[in-house]
């Protein structure tokens, strides 16, 4: 089960120098896909001139068709999946931007959170800008449309100056494609080759599928420009503290993938283990809630010695609609997703491990569906600390406000999800699983200890809807 | 990685005497989705009249409206989800089939197949019958048609007496609904209930998902009839041997379900502990090649002491079409389903588990992805039999050509996936770990000795297609 | 405005011995789309075996993609447009029907209706038939397959003995088509031949687009067998009084056709005069309803003297659906597909001319439009005869009670329509128009002096349904 | 046949102070279709905010649901229909333009082609702005956005005298409605009420639709704001000589409305009447190209005396796309739509009238098909001049180029087409026809005089493509 943090959950791919750069970038956003579902989009260059296909939708929909990459052209390609992000859910804020300005065309992928979005756009207005969409990216082509200085790197530097937040950046030119992480690092981006082609993926996974060399990450205030003749690195902003966010390892990445110098589904196990040093239970058996709560719960068993089941067998053709009967059925949602395996549940103990909760709704029906199955005790296990401070770096307000932990304690949780047991993962285990050999990660959204100051901070968000279904 | 096998490859759904039939066979179907997703259908009837609403594709998007419930109106409601069977893949040959005849309207859902089709089509086309589908079970119809025998019961008895196959049938008319399970019991089919209504379904997590109560499997040649006053049980063909399909345990069945009294997961993993039994291999881990071979993966381990590991990551966004790269990917296909987890493989010996293999070219790819990913000894188990003689209640001749066993010997199939070593479970482990208390199994695809006999048996397949992809 | 009287409204194409012959159906039945506008079908034969595509909607829609063509090959092909039928609106009822039966397979194309399907079906089902389809067309198809006789053109007269109604048939076997026309000749039927191929089509336009010269009309009770061989004639049936269906004339046919030996066009005008010779009335100007309406506008137009003008403006993007406002616009319908030349028509006395009147709302629509844009009398002069008996060759008891003719008084449509004077060609006045040198037409619907006898005639229709909307 | 003159072609409609403001602006667009049949969008205000939908297509099937009304709530709406402008036809173009601001959102739809529009471009480029679409509407936002002065219209009025060329304009915003035609009133705009409810129409037969009342047509250099307080007019434009374009009358403008102050329809019968008294022809009949010659046709058959007759017959179902038979047909294209009446023409000396010759090529294929069925001549006569000198108001270069009129003599085009002979009515029979009273109409295309003096007029055009289809 995922946190809903939506703005972060988008993923960019972007290769130059290949003759095939639209189709390789399909295959990458694919492999990209679980960092965003709602809509997608690919911008080619020929060297002349610019190609766009976006539409809403998963990846092998949009581009489910060979004709479509005969208008995508050209041996430069970025492409972008995106999750509901600040922008509404409609396809002129499907990404990525396309538009002209006084040197060409230019086209932008963003994966990440402006902070001050809103200040530079009256600014912006101000001055006679207008807006065409609803996402915080336009800001960053304004920003460098507007700019004085005379190459593209200097303006993308100088507006990248004026923007506060996380971002990872794709800009594809006639001639060029640019790459930028922001100074703290917050979101992953790696850097790989393919023959003499460059590729640039959010994720290490995406290289993978297109049997790219993975080279290694790009670093937190880079940016990497690739033309026809190769590709040069620059760090024009000040440096800072590294803070990649910790919540990529708990939930975000695919586990296949290797971020922030470590593979993703060893860091898993190893909160499993951690948890397991933490929580000490007696029990028969633990589950995880899958997929995402697999490898925690499997490090748990490791470490417990108590047997790993998968006491929760996922439907693998659930649909984007679902017609409900009238009739309640109990714990409809989450039973169209999960069944229990009742012969191996029943008179059990069972932990069952998940990697959140968010507004407990969901938990609090997988619990008792356990329970319904025959468990005799259901003790739940996060593998992640509760989330009390908003994250800046993504969640809204009004998100947040849904998200239980940030106003209850965690035994109002328990008994809330009904649980025999609740236990988080300590902030200092989730910092010692993950390792802090290098880096430094960002935390605030469990110690309230921000990377980035704010002069005010907004307000409390409070706890409503527990009603309301994941 | 699913054999294939396309026609067993059905599932069926009914309840009556519910006011939201049409709804709950849609959710019904829902969980039998595994079973076939070429098409889906669901005949409703209102005591007056049958409505039908049918269409190619995932059950989510065929029912993915409202509005279409409102023309399924009434108490009784069968349906269908299809893989490709013996008809071929067009609208046409969606079932639910729905006809008149002489004694009104009459809608059937049927997963198996018949042996003596074309024998009794060809009567029937004697006669003056025409053929509207190209779907064996019109011939079920056109039989019960024509019997001289005066009541449904009747008709529907003396037109199977004709039928030589396997055969789970859902007969829906105005006022009843009957279903039928082979005298040989090949398929799975049970009965529950809900409140006061009869629901009868392929497997039992689709009464899980409905919160139906399992009231018991129906048996091997019996016949239940369902109307306003209840149910009844008949038993009008001659008693044989029970001679269920082994193969539902191995991958055709959802691992939640109970199928001829046992839950399949247990079974799976049991699966996994025989092999472990037969095979003792010195490795540094065992993965699963997933969903699949997941429980029997957990099961070698577990008897094995070798660790479980998730080296094979599964991405959950793969689509029905997939454009190519011009420039060939190595392993293309595979990669799109599976990455492997490179940092837990690298320099370790490997067994992977996987529950079939058909041509063989899919488990080569997999060995040799997780080969590259720096695996040094890939050894490949198999939690079934090799399968070398001919399904009559099922396989096409021409699909059976593609099985690799049934040309080649193990050690042919592993030196053609490159495998250091090659296990099959033995038909006798097999057994052993299914458990042989009440039933004997239908074994014939790997020993020969079928449960019917035929005159004269077609010739023996040859294999051709190595290079095809599964 | 179009007579509603559906089950006439259908077109069939078919070509035999042309290397194209899909796609020139599929241009066939382009020309013949306005016979049926609900669903269209094509079979095509390639020698050895026939290939089916059908669809919902118009051939535009359904046959516009190159790569259906590609699944219809062949040197034969019949297809067929249909209109709301005898059978209900969905995909299971799309013509040409195709099965199998022991003579291999055999596809059929129906543009007619038969006055005894009931109790034929009845006796089918009596022997065991099943019915799969609602259509009277599958009726010829279990005739064609119970028949004893031998040779396929001895099965299709066999079984068409026991029809009684209208019909024109197009059937396609692996090797042959045979065209019928009822021995009636209710319906209109021709035959062409583009190069060495034959064709047949329901009007002549069709052979007008594909270029094929207009050889002759299938004569009533006709049988044409087309084979590699060519083309043979056969006149099985027993000879009775031809009766073509005089409404084809008013309104069925496309005005560049010509049927039963006239051009379509020259008839309407001819209509319109003898309507002036009838309707003498003082007035500024004549407007047609458009489009059909037109001609018979015309020729009242040169009779009287009284200028024609085009009074009503039609508006060529009429979609199918159409989402109104809740605040009523007054002739709302009408006004969405005809708009007044308001300063034409502003303080003249106006006669408008259509070709029929059905439930009376929209000419009294019409009326009151025409009076809003100003005129100063409103005269309504139809070019057809009203319609007071049922016609058992097509119109369904149902829709026949919502024509206004059969339970009211020209006076009392008159006053309903709010025109200042209401006349209607005469029977006689029609059969003049038309001539009478050759054949006698069907008028049985506004004599009731039927072609056929029936032993009881239904009970006559009411009218009630004053305010729906035509 | 219509003129190829795309970007003239779009149509807008608005309505302010109404509770069903979209609903009713879909019936304007459906009125106004013929203006524009690529794309349609309406933007609704609620008095708060701005609601757009979109899409490409027609107004039927764009606006095909009642859902997407639930969608547009308020009582101000805009909309626009559009055929390909100098803008390409993908989403992104379609209009109206929505956009966010200093003073907020504003929503924008044009009608008309702006001759200065790089220029400003590049302008707006070098102060930092950027460009999403490639509409010269965009153009219009961005001065106004950056304009200095403080009031909405004065910002309008601001950016308009930037702007040089043909526009009617409708601006939306939270709180009122602001309509605009330019100084020399190049294209029609008029003005109704509905109740309280103002309404803004390209032509009234968008008003008829919705029973609005016709105040008015807005005058050139006339801005009309329309907010809860009502209406107010300004003519802040220095005020230059009208030029309306006299095409509107030849073929842009439905023929029941009312434009310039004239009814179309008349205005057209009196181009027939005109080209009679230029042209007397022997002839049997005279017959248009349907459906625009038809009035003409109608005037010269009145003047001259000849028999007016529709000898060539439309198909009403023609769709999008249409695939050909590899054999070719003749005429294939016109065929589709037109096929002539032979009975009546066999043998016949006919005038056929059409309002324009494009290519020559529908001409051509038009002359040889009445041939073909008989014609003994065959006569052309064209309700408009042969237009020689670029619009610069409209028509592209390139697509000027295939302008068969603007290189080559009437008697070479003659030739060309194969007509027995070709008349073009003159500029001073089109300028009289349509009666100068009030108004000296833009002749530029066929006089080469133009209302806006260019610097630098751009090349002759080369005519090329004379294979083209219309």
């Amino acid at each position: 089960m995922k946190l809903y943090c939506p703005e972060e959950e988008c993923g960019i791919f972007g290769i130059f120098g290949h003759p095939e750069a639209a189709n390789l970038t399909y295959l990458g956003l694919y492999a990209l896909q679980h960092r965003g579902q709602e809509s997608c989009g690919i911008v080619s260059s020929d060297g002349a001139s610019l190609h766009a296909h976006k539409g809403m939708g998963l990846v092998a929909d949009v581009f489910g068709n060979q004709e479509i990459f005969k208008q995508l052209p050209g041996e430069g390609a970025i492409g972008h999946v995106r999750y509901s992000t600040t922008g509404s859910s409609v396809i002129k804020n499907v990404q990525p931007i396309m538009v002209d300005y006084s040197r060409g065309s230019i086209a932008v992928a963003h994966n990440g959170n402006i902070v001050n979005a809103q200040i530079i756009k009256d600014e912006l207005e101000a001055w006679g800008s207008i807006f065409q969409t609803t996402m915080d990216t336009e800001i960053i082509v304004h920003l460098l449309a507007t700019s004085k200085t005379s190459s593209l790197l200097e303006r993308i530097a100088d507006a990248l100056q004026r923007i506060r937040g996380a971002y990872c950046l794709l800009f594809q030119t006639e001639t060029r494609m640019i790459a930028v992480r922001d100074p703290h690092g917050y979101r992953p981006l790696c850097l790989g080759k393919l023959g003499n082609a460059y590729v640039v993926a959010s994720e290490s996974c995406a290289l993978d599928l297109i049997e790219a060399e993975f080279i290694r990450e790009i670093e937190p205030g880079e940016i990497v420009e690739i033309t026809k003749n190769g590709m040069t690195s620059h760090f024009p902003f000040k440096k800072v503290a590294p803070a990649p966010c910790i919540f990529e390892f708990v939930y975000f990445a695919r586990p296949d993938s290797t971020i922030f110098g470590k593979n993703v589904y060893l860091v898993r196990k190893e909160l499993g283990r951690q948890l397991a040093r933490e929580f000490r239970i007696e029990a028969d058996m633990v589950i995880p809630v899958p997929d995402s709560g697999v490898p925690a719960a499997m490090g748990y068993a490791e470490e417990s010695g108590i047997p790993f089941e998968l006491g929760l067998i996922r439907n693998h053709y659930v649909g984007r609609t679902f017609i409900e009967p009238q009739q309640a059925i109990r714990h409809f949602g989450v039973k169209i997703k999960l069944n229990p395996v009742r012969e191996l549940i029943k008179g059990k103990r069972v932990i069952v491990i998940d990697d959140s909760i968010v507004r407990g709704t969901t938990s609090r029906k997988i619990v008792k569906m356990v329970r319904n199955a025959g468990a005799s005790e259901v003790h739940v296990l996060i593998s992640s600390p509760p989330t009390s401070y908003p994250c800046y770096y993504g969640i809204d307000t009004p998100n947040r406000k849904e998200l239980i932990s940030s106003s209850h304690t965690v035994d109002e949780i328990r008994r809330y999800i009904t649980a025999d047991s609740l236990g988080y993962l300590t902030p200092e285990g989730l910092t010692q699983a993950v390792g802090t050999e290098n880096t430094s990660y960002c935390r605030a959204c469990f110690t309230g200890d921000y990377p980035i100051k704010f002069p005010q901070l907004r307000p409390e968000p409070q706890l409503g809807l527990f009603e309301k279904e994941s």
